[in-house]
């Protein structure tokens, strides 16, 4: 209930703007006491948030924390289901273990944890992920499509569409993807996409994808083993980034792709992901678990699977692999 | 370190089998001292063993307990790895939500979770299974297999088989198959089973296989809407049944058809399920997400896909579905 009201006050100032809104008229609008309007807006303070009060003309925000707030992604947020259930945490394990154990509890679809801290993250394969404090988006999101089990690996290249998409609105970069799971900037990783299922042995349960994503650190932020594979969306554009503005934006290209990708299949999704790609044309070495495979990459087939033509002429199909360009 | 001497004197009364073992050797046999065997043994009666103790001779096993103890299963259980590990429950929710809470805290592959009751046991696409207390079997055990996520159904039907086995062996009944995951006596159900899985989009962590059987209830046991469509191993066979027994049996087909499959492939479990299966050459209605399909069931692919007939001579291949035969 309280929480009802917070998301009615936000959605409030975000759809007011620059204009101010009365104590009288957000009691109205939101159906509570004008004394309970004011005991929000005092949280709101609490959290890092400025208002500007004027006498006769109402509220207005002027600022949002420095750190991420549940309701500071939702000040603005241009979504119907995607990440309008926010589960924030200052530090945890790992977001995908929150995930894992929400998914259990039935929250709805679109849920999303957001860590400002992960102890001890993790990528692909259990590989270690570096998610310091403050200065990147730590997430896991909750879906529960109905497609078949082989079809995960789609919303892996999905989230990347979704995420390049968002980098480019917010901070001008031009990344790219490299198959499956990795952006890219100048060649080093910045963002890493883990996706992950709980299924009945025919039928998928719920989807939980996990983004980690390098936003506000500086170089010496990173170990020195990572320094020259990992980069942030500050050393690559100079700029501070709203990482609250950028998980909006992910959200939103987020909710459109995945609505598609429900209607039409993975084909339009294809498309998208084919224009953000580096390493179609290349030559790759592709480890799968079984062996090695050396070859130019075609591109991916209809259902997301990558194509590498050997030497020999011969083309593999790879469901799964780890990439070197 | 406790549980590790109780297994080991579990062990060595299942090598003696009827020979009495005396303090002395037992604890020379183990490595602890003669008050440690006796406070273990002191134990073991409070667990409802009963044991036979004669001077100068030492101690035997003459009754095992009423309950399922994770002891008494233990007790002559011929594995090496499935059922090593159990975690043993007098109620739970459901046993599968435990197994898949323990399986991300790395527990090793075979461990089981068994419990005396469930109070909202689950059988496939959400559907209720009653699980009464003391009369049935209901455990989740956890495989961690390198098999790609659409082999995953081959475990329902090698499970299913591994039981079918046991209730042979231990029953003398002649239970059959229908695909994917009941097995009927007298075409009604005494079992279900749900495979469910961890993973990452093209990798398993882990696959939960949940058994429910019924065994030891009487008709009545039954609410009124089951006693057509289930029944039991007590009432088809007119005998009380050892649940622990049965477990142990379990235990060991199943590791010898798991470590063969881990090893050969579907194949050779294909050929033992068709052995058991009902419905192969009736006339099926194979219910989908999707739609109904009717038509003479001409088996299963060497991939353990079921394989439908309709009248116009089209075969289809269902992959997920539930049946009516």
């Amino acid at each position: 209930m309280q929480s009802e009201i917070r998301k009615k006050l936000l959605d409030a100032f975000t759809n007011a703007g620059e204009i101010f809104l009365s104590g009288q008229h957000l009691a109205e609008l939101i159906g509570c006491s004008r004394t309970a309007v004011w005991k929000h807006i005092e949280e709101l303070r609490k959290e890092g948030f400025e208002l500007e009060a004027v006498r006769n003309k109402g509220y207005r925000i002027v600022k949002t924390p420095e750190r991420i707030t549940a309701d500071e992604i939702r000040l603005g947020l241009a979504t119907n289901f995607i990440g309008r259930n926010i589960h924030y945490e200052e530090s945890v394990e790992s977001t995908q273990k929150i995930a894992h154990r929400l998914s259990n509890e039935d929250v709805p679809e679109g849920s999303v944890i957001i860590a400002e801290e992960q102890l001890s993250g993790k990528g692909r394969m259990n590989r270690a992920w570096h998610s310091p404090k403050y200065s990147g988006i730590w997430m896991s999101l909750i879906l529960r499509p109905n497609i078949p089990l082989t079809n995960a690996p789609q919303l892996t290249l999905l989230t990347a569409v979704a995420i390049v998409q968002a980098m480019e609105e917010e901070t001008g970069l031009q990344p790219v993807i490299k198959w499956p799971n990795d952006i890219l900037l100048n060649g080093k990783k910045v963002t890493g996409i883990l996706t992950e299922l709980q299924a009945e042995a025919d039928r998928i349960h719920s989807i939980i994808i996990g983004i980690g994503i390098n936003v506000n650190q500086k170089k010496e932020d990173f170990p020195s083993e990572l320094q020259e594979k990992a980069s942030s969306l500050f050393i690559e554009s100079g700029k501070l980034i709203s990482r609250a503005g950028l998980i909006r934006s992910i959200f939103k290209h987020f909710e459109k792709l995945y609505l598609l990708y429900l209607e039409q299949g993975f084909f339009p999704i294809k498309l998208l992901w084919e224009g953000y790609a580096v390493s179609i044309g290349k030559i790759l070495k592709a480890r799968t678990l079984t062996n090695v495979i050396e070859g130019k990459a075609l591109g991916i087939t209809d259902e997301g699977v990558l194509k590498l033509e050997d030497r020999t002429g011969v083309v593999h199909h790879i469901y799964s692999a780890d990439i070197e360009v």
